[in-house]
């Protein structure tokens, strides 16, 4: 499958429940804003991270990072541009680029690294074995440093 | 079980990330908040929440009203008075006055409606015969109107 | 300005943080959705809420209230579609309609009582005087009842 | 001012609100209860944020970090342990250590960074020289690296 440069943008509109009485964005929001944007990173490639669970495997967050430059505020659009940056069947890690407006505009960067485990025994596992098709996916996703 | 006039005040103190940009507390909080109170109002009966949980039963909200009064914000303390106002084994109905300080400074009243049922087949049931000690508790703390 | 009928249907894609350990998205987030379809409905008539805190008029909810009939999970798109019920430049009622897929799917309704303050001193305003554009859409907008 | 060893442990209790359909606590509340952790941290030495505010000085976070070990879940009591790690005026760093029961159990551990600015322009300050009492009792609150 091929992907042009931008596909991955996830638009969020900035809800006023999402400011605090600093009149910006609470800092905890950005934490959820990135969930969203894996959540569609995902789901545009392909896999469906609600059937997985419902195959029984989980992705739990094991480290969360933000970043923040600027703020944002009720009435703002922010982007979001999601890049899988590490992936071996039993870990992934994504970082995230968030911004206003256009890329000259980054209000926050971030990562979050996660593991796979099974719902019912909390143990960790291999998704390479168990949604080979998904892994082969996301190894296709994983960003290619350049030199 | 005698109970003490003013047992069941649930002190909430106000969050940061509760407020928003009009410097006040988000109105969605306070449903969040009416919830921490009937958890805290019915544990201190004997009724663990989790434990019915656990046991296969829920209890969703089927309604929910909250009205407004004055505001809170960073730094208050909020009282919630909790009542059971109805329960009949099948629902139950909760109202709550949300004040500030005292009685004298009532910032919101809340009612909130609920019923039972299985956590597997989300079908209703009567927990007069599922959780009959429960049950009693629930009857013996039903408010009496006076006259 | 005329506006086709289902214009008005506001898009909200389940988020996995909105969900609870009940399998299902938490009460409390529907108060949320309201008020990001409410701010939609205001926009697409050609109010700009935060335009309107600008000038120093703010518009706090003094009564919300929301009926759960089913539930919504991660990976449901619900549907919102907001009417004007009540406006007299004081005071402004907006009700709800919540579903999945088609109208046949009705997950909640609710409905939301607003007034308008000043942002400085908090006292209320009518914005007839204040904002004569925007009550004049809203006015236009009001839901004419069929006998 | 002396404090005594463990004075500064906040406790929360788990909300049912606060979990998602993983059946455990949503990642994003741990960035708030640290949040709240904080702002009792420095409350309990005489520094009442709120009050700082009112002067016109922010403290926002600029990065925040967390490592999630452990799960918890409604019913659970966590506690949460902060300690300042550094402080010059301009920037502050705090870290937490989050856990169930006692020490034995960390479930995850977090480290905030802020600066000060100023309400109005938005401009970077410091607060040594505008809040020196405030300043003495953070000085003095810094955690002496033992060798």
């Amino acid at each position: 499958m091929f992907r042009m440069k931008g596909e991955d943008t996830y638009i969020h509109k900035v809800h006023y429940y999402e400011t605090d009485r600093m009149g910006i964005v609470h800092h905890s929001n950005y934490i959820r804003w990135i969930e969203e944007a894996r959540t569609e990173y995902t789901r545009l490639r392909g896999i469906d991270y609600a059937e997985m669970e419902a195959q029984g495997v989980l992705m739990p967050v094991i480290n969360v990072n933000c970043s923040y430059k600027q703020s944002a505020t009720f009435g703002d659009v922010v982007k979001i541009e999601t890049s899988l940056r590490f992936f071996n069947g039993v870990r992934a890690v994504f970082s995230y680029a968030i911004y206003l407006k256009d890329k000259a505009h980054l209000i926050a960067s971030a990562e979050s690294k996660h593991c796979f485990i099974d719902k019912q025994t909390r143990r960790p596992v291999n998704i390479k074995k168990l949604f080979p098709e998904n892994s082969k996916i996301m190894l296709r996703s994983l960003v290619k440093e350049v030199q």
